[in-house]
């Protein structure tokens, strides 16, 4: 499918017309929201064919689903779909209710403004023509208000027009076609009603937690409106306005709804709260000013100026991100969920994407990036308990997780080319916990705050370097530490196609990746302030003997090899080769491979193909040089050959069956074949604009590869790095992009703008009273302050 | 009352026998807690008569009350009585549950260790002997668990004793006799049972939120136990177990508690999790050993070594104020309650405490007073609303608030000596505010942390200034700004006894304050880095114009003068001199002076007596350098006479009707009365130990006075300052106080040793990697580093 848009620019997403084939994507990428709730656009039933239903998923907002999988009972905690405050309809005192579609419509979502304008033509069957222009919010200056205005007008018609505003609770999960079979019912009506000066409000609970979501809202249509009535059942309240519309003339209707939920700090309950709110709330022009002003703030401290031509996507990207996690996340102890808040797939689950996102965040908006690090601190004790379950030490953090902290992987999971149920066996990735440790670190370097290091991170590193110690075995045989039984990010490959049990050996990206969060505990202890290390490593019962194994193990981590290249995991090399021509031949797209060679009674398992290349990974993680070193430290000779020829081995086994494999593989090709890797680039950034993973956008974004893409455009083309104190930069522009401007948050410094362009890479800081920060560009150190200027030469 | 505890020494306090009149103080001083949830000691129905309930507060856990109170209907919140998770009797098979007193009993609170240990005998009507030594802790390691060890010892007897180990979820707030005609009922059962494997839970909910607390519970006994029962009834599940003592050895039981409510993050619900957690928790030894180990860790950070005979004042203190607020409140959201979390007088309400708890907390655990400073921020919204309703700009912070940051101040209150309600007008406190302000300031100058200034302080701080401002009118006669209507922390005076009225006009605390908060407002504009200010400052709609008046108001605000002194408010000088010595002939005690004038048909608002001298206040929170710097920037001549005079003058009018009277008073008389001043250090340290209120430490802990006494000698002694990047010491030691050494954490040093004698000071920094800090002793300034010890002569 590519998407119909061709008015759209670099800062407005348009569709026109009406296709259900298209719809689920439309409702995602036209979604709004704030970093507490995000809002799919799709139809409320005045202007679409409820194919799919308009969800509004609040951050951290989870019921406990019981199904049963595949024969099984099985127990997940599922992100549940909020009430729907969109909804809004209307008919002729003589007509049916609307319920669409219109006989024209068109959506704007207007990037950088967070408004999405709805326009739309009604046709009844006595051939009134009836044209709305609404208006959606969901502010980013007061997170708990949402806001729909209507503007109705009369083309060929004037008279009375009854308009439906309608809280709605009887929602379900529906969004994921697959899921269907599983519990989708997960609120509870509690309460509903009409307050006496027309307010509307609706309470519900979620079905297996005392979790309460309130909403009350507020419509106003004067001065034309004439009658004023209500309708409330279980579930379900509205409010009925009649409106008397002259030919021409248009008339507004404003709604304007408040959500609270039972989690939310600074209340006392969720429906009080929401009903004042609501009556305090200014008119929706006031409130779109300050959204507005508000989402400028977001852009210019978003501000990348690429002179490319996938700007729209760039910014969409970024804006799905903001909406995810904002300001208004803080305070709500969420995670980073693979899907955003944009769907149901994957059950609003947070998994590692994170590693992902934090690289934008921790330079540009810090207190978020902690915040997200104060999620996984607050779940450490439930990843100390996982570890402890599996009879090891130290936190063994859960590969899916959700309120709790434990694991929420599935156990079974269904092949719909098969039919079939398969174990699930995804949750043996135990290098989530290094994505954790990997984002203490990255925090630290970006924010020089050895506080937060001090009373927050370094308990988390800790604790995960002693579960890498603890779980590394050593092997005699060769005088080396072995890590058994996991799974590396590549999901197709589970277990040795020769062996009983599940899992693999020494996947070299959580092995390399295990023996860096080693370093960095040890570097960590070194850096804490004395009396702080004396306190942790008491607190923790940490000796000499655990700090000198770390060492011991870290140095000696097995790493396998094969044919001059690093093995993905040990046995690799026995792996078949498959018939890529022929499978090509065959079927039409392969990246589900799994699943074909499922359903064909084979195993990808058997063969030498990736849903995403997990060695390269560790070139998105690392530069070049870093990772060399990380190779030499354990032993291991790594010329400059070693990581292209990895590079080329895996690019020709890898299915790309994960959006992340196109922003590793732009990464690792960025030296070697710069055309290359600006094409992976453009598929990773437009990944979701264009669907390119064939209808799984309808069931949320791809947060992590969104956020990647964006990241390949700070990072790789810039060469920035961050670590021992210093700001790197090696920039290298592909040849289709001219210049490359970034503005930063770097260790205080606020606006640190960072301009590249062919020959020259300039550095500016803004006044502040802060020191100078050491700035490195392609090798030679120099401290900048505040307030200067400093271009290099490239 | 003086309370009998001979053999209490430094670390231990202990109480023998039983006596009614004690009860209350008992439970309170006996408390333990873990900064999440503080039990109050008394007796479990197995040691007492029940007269006192035994309460367990869990920070933040408020209910919506709605009262009748002098015959109007009010709202309030209401700190809530958590279920009762220490309940625990015994039987004979052939008798009634021991509901005490006991024959003997003896309490020994541990400080050091945070274990409440009671010793006790119970002797039947058959004269059968039964000693028990029962342990409790609210476990500081892990929050969520308390537990109860209980070893009985059948003294003269063998044979069968049944034990019942319950869950009570029908407690009522009953513990302030004067509140008891409010509603005391604040809970709902919503379920109990036991579980297969013995273990008991119990659920309830507040009755005006969806609040839910669980509690689970594993009792414990082998190898003695011979049989096992229970009894559910509604709000209620106990567990009978019945053991075969004999006669000389010891049974111990134990019972482990888990307390969640839904209101804790990092869980799915409080049920589960608490069950859960129950059914993993270690025993009671492990569990003691790894409370103490973080005890001692408290103790180490809190290091305050005096050589002074109130060592046991001083111990108890910092226990109540490390039971109400540690690492484990950081999650929750909650503020610093005046009474603590040992009582449910003023109802759990936040008041102004944390201006005087953080001057310990920003030296010592700066992030718990970043979580206060936090919890003002949630609530920064609700008090901008307070302005705007009021007709004014900026942020109105409330003089009481609970969990939504709304004024919850009582509008009447009783005079238990008339029988009458009086209106209240305390919620005119204003100052409130400034008191934010003011320790935003100070956690900035503790930390250096920018970025919590640039982030987070700034905007209440400069919200805070805007307030003022517009609160501020311009007084053409006077060519002074006035800040009318308002009270200032001496309550006796909440009017004019010539107006109708309430308020006072341009009390000189506020005043002063206020002053001082639009200086530092300026200087926060000042610092911010450049690009973050254009942010904020757009953000907020500040202008130029703003800022100007700022710096006008700030400068001509005014503050009276009277004989020579300041005045307490403007035309405190036509006020009355009270008969002091007629009173002092008639009253024993004149702290409740204002109750005693209504009795008599008078009002204090007649008179020059204060329940605190406010204008006092001012010495407190600025050196007196600082503080005549204030009044000189507002143009008032301040020579060094004027503070000494001021003192004198208010000194003869105080009545220390407020346990923070003494804190204030010990403070201003340092430098010329230190006899004096001792005595009232003494007082204000020993106010809650000896019950010096008379009675309403049984209400609660007098948490403000309790860290303020600390806090005279953290910073009155030692002459300690932190401003202007500079840690300031000008020592001078009172005769009782040989020598004094303090541990604090400054600017990223752990660990900063002060450590002061008649003779020198010396300070002395661990290692660490922070940057040289800046000492001035007696007003000349050295850098000290890391590593290094500075002695100064005095």
């Amino acid at each position: 499918m590519t998407a119909q848009r061709p008015p759209s620019d670099a800062w407005h997403l348009r569709f026109e017309g009406f296709d259900p084939a298209e719809e689920g994507v439309r409702e995602v990428l036209c979604a709004i929201g704030n970093g507490r709730l995000v809002s799919r656009a799709a139809a409320p039933e005045s202007c679409a064919d409820g194919v799919h239903y308009p969800g509004t998923y609040l951050a951290g907002v989870y019921d406990r689903a019981r199904s049963v999988v595949g024969g099984r009972r099985v127990e997940n905690e599922d992100l549940v779909n909020c009430p729907n405050w969109q909804s809004f309809s209307f008919r002729h005192p003589d007509g049916e209710w609307f319920t669409g579609p219109p006989a024209e419509q068109r959506l704007d979502l207007d990037l950088r403004r967070g408004v999405l304008t709805r326009h739309g033509l009604v046709v009844d069957a006595d051939g009134r023509r009836t044209r709305l222009v609404q208006r959606r919010i969901a502010s980013q200056a007061q997170p708990h208000l949402v806001a729909l205005e209507t503007e109705l007008l009369a083309e060929n018609w004037s008279g009375l027009l009854e308009v439906r505003s309608a809280l709605d609770g009887t929602v379900e999960n529906t969004g994921v076609a697959r899921y269907l079979g599983l519990t989708s019912r997960h609120l509870v009506p509690t309460g509903q009603g009409v307050d006496e000066d027309g307010a509307l409000w609706l309470e519900v609970a979620t079905v297996g937690t005392p979790l309460h979501i309130a909403l009350a809202a507020r419509t106003r249509a004067a001065p034309t409106e004439v009658h004023r009535a209500s309708e409330v059942r279980d579930g379900w309240a509205a409010e009925l306005l009649t409106l008397d519309l002259t030919e021409g003339r248009p008339v507004t209707v404003e709604k304007t709804v408040a959500v609270y939920t039972s989690r939310d700090p600074a209340i006392e309950a969720p429906l009080p709260a929401a009903r004042r709110l609501t009556a305090q709330a200014p008119d929706f022009e006031h409130l779109l000013r300050e959204h507005a002003m508000r989402w400028a703030e977001l852009w210019r401290r978003c501000r990348i100026e690429a002179d490319f031509d996938s700007e729209l996507a760039l910014h969409l990207n970024l804006f799905h991100l903001l909406q995810t996690y904002s300001e208004h996340s803080v305070d709500l102890d969420v995670g980073i969920p693979a899907r955003g808040l944009h769907g149901e797939g994957y059950r609003g689950h947070v998994f590692w994407d994170e590693l992902f996102v934090l690289r934008l965040l921790n330079l540009r908006f810090p207190e978020l990036a902690r915040a997200v690090l104060d999620h996984r601190r607050r779940r450490l004790d439930a990843a100390r308990q996982a570890a402890r379950e599996a009879g090891l030490c130290g936190a063994m953090y859960p590969w899916q997780s959700a309120s709790d902290g434990r694991e929420e992987s599935q156990q079974l999971h269904l092949n719909p080319l098969s039919g079939r149920w398969r174990p699930d066996r995804s949750h043996l990735q135990r290098h989530v916990g290094s994505a954790v440790a990997y984002n203490v670190w990255q925090h630290f370097q970006a924010t020089g705050d050895l506080d937060f290091l001090a009373t927050s991170g370094a308990e988390m590193l800790l604790e995960i370097a002693r579960f890498w110690s603890s779980l590394a075995a050593y092997d005699p045989e060769r005088s080396r530490y072995s890590i058994r039984g996991v799974l590396g990010p590549d999901e197709y490959h589970d277990a040795y196609p020769w062996a009983e049990g599940p899992g693999l050996d020494d996947n070299a990206y959580t092995n390399v990746l295990a023996s860096w969060v080693l370093a960095r505990a040890l570097d960590t202890v070194d850096l804490l302030p004395e009396y702080r290390r004396d306190e942790l490593l008491e607190r923790l019962a940490i000796d000499r003997t655990e700090l000198d194994r770390w060492q011991e193990v870290g140095r000696h981590l097995h790493v396998p090899f094969h044919d001059g290249v690093i093995s993905q995991f040990a046995g690799y090399e026995r792996l078949a080769e498959l018939d890529w021509a022929a499978y090509r031949g065959r079927y039409p797209d392969l990246r589900r491979l799994d699943r074909i060679l499922e359903a064909e009674g084979d195993s990808v398992n058997r063969y030498k193909a990736s849903k995403q290349a997990d060695v390269l990974m560790l070139c998105y993680l690392f530069s070049s040089r870093e990772l060399r070193g990380l190779l030499r430290r354990l032993g291991y000779p790594a010329g400059p050959e070693l990581l292209r020829r990895t590079t080329d081995y895996y690019l020709h086994r890898t299915v790309h069956g994960s959006t992340l494999s196109a922003v590793v593989h732009a990464w690792v090709l960025t030296r070697t074949d710069r055309r290359r890797s600006w094409r992976f680039f453009r598929d990773a950034l437009n990944s979701d604009l264009l669907d390119l993973q064939h209808g799984t956008t309808a069931e949320g974004v791809h947060l992590g590869a969104m956020a990647g893409a964006v990241d390949l455009l700070q990072r790789c083309y810039t060469g920035l790095e961050i670590r021992e104190d210093t700001l790197w930069l090696a920039p290298r522009l592909p040849s289709s992009l001219g210049r490359l401007e970034l503005d930063l948050r770097y260790r205080g410094h606020w606006g640190v703008r960072i301009a590249v362009d062919r020959h020259t890479a300039t550095v500016s800081l803004r006044e502040s009273r802060q020191p100078p920060i050491r700035v490195a560009v392609r090798g030679s150190t120099t401290a900048i302050g505040p307030g200067e200027i400093r271009t290099f030469s490239l």
